[in-house]
């Protein structure tokens, strides 16, 4: 019991009428939100108060300038990267995550390459979706847990880094985030966007282009929640004084054709090198380009497009990435000889029972298919097995015969591929008519502010 | 944080699923319902997962059936207790909480001195209102915490007895009493009803009076949110066997003229001696009636007015209360003498800056200026200050002339008497007209089933 407390000032704020008044849907101050985020990252407001506001933000909703101010509180809980020792313009990426998704991997290092810092704060595998920490985690020695000063050390070295969210970074979304978890409060994309942009905006960056799937292999899965996202996370980051542009980009199928952390290192190298799947290989591009926009290293996408391409080609995209890898304790030689990388040891093709068209994939399931074979976590406490994985054979459009296969599963226990096989036989349909094309990049919002 | 649920089977019901349902507006089962009520009450679904369905509740609301259900596993989740041993009709009288509303104080005593036995389980301040407890527990030694034998012996002794729940007593009421104290969830006419009556069910009573509060200083403000609680509150309870009637009443201004614990028995003492503030002494008097009408003492309301008039005027019931008092621990000579009661050090008045007749008051936010001074609890561990509170010199319809006191407030915090006199400024209005006089007692529902 503590006893009342004398130094109250006459007109603080009060944690139950802040809850009482979004409760009934009024608009909070953003001195209300910070008295609630600061509260809660010291200790003083407690879960069961916190967790009340959630859900009455989550139904109630937030106006923007309350996203604002939330975002703003929680980049404020914790330290702000100042790199203005850096010479270049800092720039990041960011995907709201899906099935095959290996672009962050490819474009740390090419926008590296192109001249831009590239300080990278990432997340790991989050239910169907793979993570990029996981699949850096595959090359023998990586070290994606850096202290703050090692990852300056790096992106002095190489202009770029990646590494996971650290104590310093944003420890109100680090609570945050697993209390939603537990309170059906996860769902709100003003959440997910004050999530995400507090963490990004901690990096320290000048511009920042994001990637927000849509589709059956994506989190947020409808066009209308991910242009709500979307449109939330560029307003934010203009209003912090950030150039942001989001893409809003096609997750109906995975991209590319490996899916699995060592697996999708491997197709990381190939566009690397200046080959790949192309799908993957001009999203790469398409990002890429947008990334020296914003950086101020290219005037049109067109020529983005054209420096990226020749990064790619040269080797000094590649040079960049199995320098970084180095630098953060990983093998090198993996870079080159992808032999050195984990591999499973069985293989097992899934084949078709029909002939026609590949028209549609349930993406989501391919994704859970490859947590299931050990390539993700089904608990937090999961270890991961990074071998693992799937390549496509057939994506959308293809045409397939009744026996051919779907995709090869990359096991290491037959218990799990039978279950991912099934899977997979479900995720695929094939039709007599091919699909209508579909475009990579659906829409680009934030770009008219440029 | 670790989700509770992780090791249940496959096809029980889930806390986070049960929350999810709610938050999207859809009925729950009576065994969802259940889950939670007895998962929160083992102590195995944490405050925070539960708070944050009150809110999902309180927003989305719920139906009859899951107001009933919700009633019923409060009940379930204790004793009930059997006073059949007692001759006498059992009649209890319950208020939903306002501002200044000590009538509990002076009813248990008169309707005991009239021959009833008066079982009566109270409860604490909650939001804005005082509670009983808290009141009793002012006077020195008071125990409110008395065993259930104890509690029978007071009854036996005296015919009327005022405890706290026990813990035998609709346990999950305790618990969730608390939590929406604190989480801006106290205000739903479905949490109140299932609050009020699980308790009230448990007492083994014959009878019950219910007093529903309207208006600004009330829990439930509207006037149809308040007919919704007293129907679904009658409702249940004569469906469990018990005559039950509601009087809705008046809470657009507090109750009598003190507000604050210790204060409050004060003028409880002076209205159980014949006097008080006239508001006061007619609802007493009103609802008096009303427990011996049901408790077959009298055969109308007016005789039953009559009746209880002469108990309060012989002293009567000053001479119950002060036995009951002493039965339970407390300093009966504080009964005669309130200078044994505890004073806050400073007074402090609040003036007019106006001339004119008081038109309105904001009675929520006088009660809250109360809880400012110490006087309730801002957090479910907050100790309480009985000494402070306020007295009122100005009411509805009163002339005031600029410079007068609305109200001097007993205080012993400088800084808390800063904020509570700034809000209780902004809580009165003065106008030219005096306001339309208002009845004491708006609508009386449940009576024609007598």
């Amino acid at each position: 019991m503590s006893a009342p407390d004398e130094a109250a000032p006459a007109n603080a704020i009060r944690t139950i009428d802040v809850i009482r008044r979004k409760r009934d849907g009024c608009e909070l101050s953003p001195a209300e939100i910070a008295h609630l985020v600061a509260g809660y990252t010291r200790g003083e407001i407690p879960d069961y108060q916190i967790s009340a506001w959630l859900m009455a933000a989550l139904i109630r909703g937030l106006t923007r300038p309350e996203t604002a101010a939330f975002t703003d509180a929680m980049l404020r809980s914790g330290e702000v990267l100042d790199l203005s020792e850096f010479g270049g313009v800092k720039v990041d990426k960011h995907s709201t995550g899906g099935v095959g998704d290996k672009t962050s991997l490819v474009l740390a290092p090419l926008a590296a390459a192109g001249g831009l810092i590239v300080p990278m704060i990432s997340g790991r595998g989050l239910a169907h979706t793979g993570g990029t920490l996981d699949k850096l985690e595959s090359i023998p020695g990586f070290r994606a847990d850096l202290s703050l000063n090692h990852f300056r050390d790096v992106l002095r070295a190489c202009g770029c880094s990646m590494i996971g969210q650290t104590a310093e970074i944003a420890p109100a979304d680090r609570k945050l985030y697993a209390l939603r978890d537990v309170t059906g409060t996860a769902e709100s994309p003003h959440f997910v966007c004050a999530s995400v942009m507090s963490k990004k905006l901690a990096e320290g960056i000048d511009a920042l282009v994001l990637d927000v799937k849509t589709g059956s292999g994506a989190l947020v899965r409808s066009e209308q929640d991910t242009a709500v996202l979307a449109e939330l996370m560029v307003e934010i980051g203009q209003r912090m004084g950030k150039k942001t542009v989001a893409l809003i980009t096609d997750m109906n199928q995975p991209l590319g054709l490996k899916i699995g952390n060592a697996l999708e290192v491997e197709e990381s190298i190939e566009v690397l090198r200046g080959g790949g799947p192309s799908d993957l290989r001009e999203l790469c591009l398409e990002l890429a380009a947008w990334m020296s926009r914003l950086g101020g290293r290219a005037s049109t996408i067109a020529e983005g497009k054209e420096f990226a391409d020749r990064l790619l080609r040269s080797g000094q995209a590649l040079e960049k990435f199995r320098r970084m890898v180095e630098l953060q304790g990983g093998d090198p030689a993996a870079i080159d000889d992808p032999n050195r990388l984990p591999h499973a040891k069985h293989r097992l093709d899934v084949p078709s029972t029909q002939s026609g068209y590949v028209s549609s994939m349930q993406c989501e399931r391919i994704g859970t298919a490859c947590v299931i074979l050990g390539g993700g976590r089904e608990k937090k406490e999961d270890s991961i097995d990074p071998a693992v994985g799937i390549v496509l054979r057939k994506k959308l459009g293809d045409l397939v015969s009744a026996g051919d296969a779907y995709c090869t599963l990359h096991y290491n226990s037959e218990s799990r591929a039978r279950a991912a096989r099934q899977l997979i036989a479900q995720s695929y349909t094939v039709s007599d008519e091919p699909p209508a094309p579909r475009s990579l990049v659906h829409r680009i919002i934030g770009s008219s502010h440029l």
